[in-house]
């Protein structure tokens, strides 16, 4: 928080701003899963079948187990820790998203790096957040 | 907050009841998933094998996966571009998946239109929310 | 809020302790599906084949199910109706999923306890705002 004033958001422009791309980018994941149904022909309500439509499917799906620990998380540890490394891991974040994407769809095996990459963001989200407000408790 | 002002919430009853709607309505798909289960006989820990189990486990599933966009993007939009317009809109978003549920489970093929409803109120929260924070900022 | 006194999550360290150790814990549930990816043999896009897996699958799967439910409503509850007793639902819940994760990876037939604590904490979160919210307005 930064102090006296406003309201939990208004302040928060860059936060509001990283959080909104991230729901952004999962929206376009799940129009390409949309197109990839039609693409290899997996009809509803099925979800496998196909191993191309999967990755597709995959990447949506892995991207939401994802936004679960980030979204509440990057917004602990921007109010809790500090506000402009928070927004900076925020954007970051997105961007592993990206590549754990491209990654995916080339190819299953080289979804690692971009997987990898965004654990390690929630982790320094979360744990910096549990570390920082049991320390400040002591 | 415990003193001073108001809390982030005290003066927002309206949204939070709009979100516990939202909530309700995905516990009770979760509910009609587990009954599906039993009447069509598939065994956890497979949620495949039957497509009338499959259409009732989609409608819970998919729901999730707008959820995750529309809980922060209600709240986003509502704080910073107009409250009264982002819970018009979150009610629309709950009875838009009602109309999804209830097309989904009749036929595959007409989940469309909920679907389509419910897709087009998170893109106006979160492009609503963008454009707004974007243009205010410059 | 928008006028006056301090932020939303200032005085909240135990409410955000809970909501971090709930993430956590579903982190872990994570890293444990990707090792026993490997231990079944399961490859990616692949998420079914083997139950075993299957079972990991779901524990991670069905809390993310309540999680989406749980992270929105455990704030609401906490802020509305009663805080510290928001804080004590929340840490049963992480309790509860614990035992939940016990029970399935042992036996799918062993799932239910769990399940029914997390879901009976969230419908005491969801409907106890609900009722509460509309109760103050009359």
């Amino acid at each position: 928080m930064r102090t006296g004033g406003t309201t939990y958001m208004a302040g928060y422009h860059e936060l509001e701003l990283v959080t909104l791309l991230a729901l952004l980018e999962y929206s376009i994941l799940g129009v390409m899963v949309g197109r990839a149904r039609q693409t290899y022909g997996v009809e509803a309500p099925a979800t496998t079948g196909n191993a191309d439509f999967e990755r597709y499917f995959r990447v949506h799906a892995n991207t939401l187990e994802s936004l679960i620990v980030f979204l509440p998380a990057v917004w602990i540890f921007s109010m809790v820790v500090n506000y402009h490394f928070g927004v900076a891991l925020g954007l970051l974040f997105v961007i592993a998203r990206i590549l754990y994407a491209q990654g995916y769809l080339s190819a299953a095996a080289k979804r690692g790096p971009g997987a990898l990459a965004s654990a390690a963001i929630n982790a320094i989200l979360v744990l910096g957040s549990i570390i920082w407000i049991v320390a400040r408790a002591l």
